[in-house]
């Protein structure tokens, strides 16, 4: 939390402060997308970000703990891209296949990015944390329309994300075929309640015009 | 994998290695639950398994490697556990109900198993390796037997799986209320292609007698 000056814009201090802190993160997600987080000393990102070593432990307290920063922001930035692709569909259980499939697609077509997302003993909280708000007001929506029928929301919300990131890894790791997005959003959409014709239809319309693959 | 003296029977040194190897992970066990893994520093274990601090490291590389491990076993017996509960049941999709059922319920009343289960990086592959052919099998029955219904074995198998996983870490974290072993259930099951009406039904049906709970 930057602090402000008494005239409430933030001191000079505290933008830098935040300005170092973004460089860092940039810098990191640059190098971690290269050669993974493992393979990443922390010099190496102090040195793509071009600020002193020690300004590092200003900020972060571990190379675990910008790497949640990073992940956090692109997860949010794969949010957003799946907020544009889906804001002109009316269907909401086309939301939530379209949703699925971006991100089950996404796991084959930039694997750096998704080994970030599930190496980290954090995934769930990150990303719970960066989507959960747009997956539970999805979820709300296709309730409220009469299209989803749960016994427990929360239950419903968990299994989802669950299943999301368990296929996302079978993909990484080369057990699952191309396809596997298709078939993902299909059993979400079964387990939200869509009778199975339904699920099959859904799930297989054309995706809308997305950057990936 | 122990060597073995020249009429094939493990030399004295084999023998000798898998016992301290078996008493450091019964040590790890006791301690971990305890305690946690986070809090829990290797001479705490080599002291509870009563071997000198220097052989931890001739068995295991790290307090990760020796957490992998206490994991598999006690995944592998929750495992024949589950095989136990369900060996008389009939129908393949009260099976699957069971075990999803018996995992959840488990993480409401045994905290520190199922935290050892959800904190480590490691959970998938561990629970795959471990439960993986149990599940596998289930799955397959069911279909043979035309209850379930899948558009592709290896999604439905992560899925089911990420569900599980992430719905137990969803009651340790107190944001899923009791009941939650059911609502899952039933979401596996419609995600396995039974109709709602029917997945709602076996979900319900009355836990065969367990030891948890």
């Amino acid at each position: 939390m930057p602090r402000n000056g008494s005239n409430g814009a933030p001191t000079r201090g505290a933008r830098r402060k935040a300005r170092t802190r973004a460089a860092l993160i940039e810098g990191a997600r640059a190098v971690f997308a290269r050669q993974g987080v493992d393979a990443t000393a922390i010099a190496e990102i102090t040195e793509a970000a071009d600020v002193g070593f020690g300004s590092f432990y200003n900020h972060f307290a571990s190379k675990e703990e910008i790497a949640e920063a990073v992940l956090t922001e692109v997860i949010a930035e794969q949010g957003a891209a799946v907020e544009r692709l889906t804001a002109k569909l009316d269907d909401p259980a086309e939301v939530v296949s379209v949703a699925h499939r971006y991100f089950v697609r996404r796991a084959r077509s930039d694997p750096d990015w998704a080994r970030v997302l599930i190496r980290l003993d954090v995934s769930h909280r990150v990303a719970s944390a960066a989507l959960g708000a747009h997956a539970r007001r999805d979820l709300e929506r296709g309730i409220k329309a009469g299209r989803f029928e749960v016994g427990d929301r929360g239950v419903a919300f968990w299994s989802a994300g669950g299943a999301l990131l368990a296929v996302m890894r079978g993909v990484l790791d080369g057990e699952l075929r191309s396809g596997a997005d298709v078939h993902h959003a299909e059993n979400v959409l079964r387990m939200l309640g869509l009778p199975a014709a339904e699920a099959a239809e859904v799930a297989r319309r054309p995706l809308p015009t997305m950057a990936v693959d």
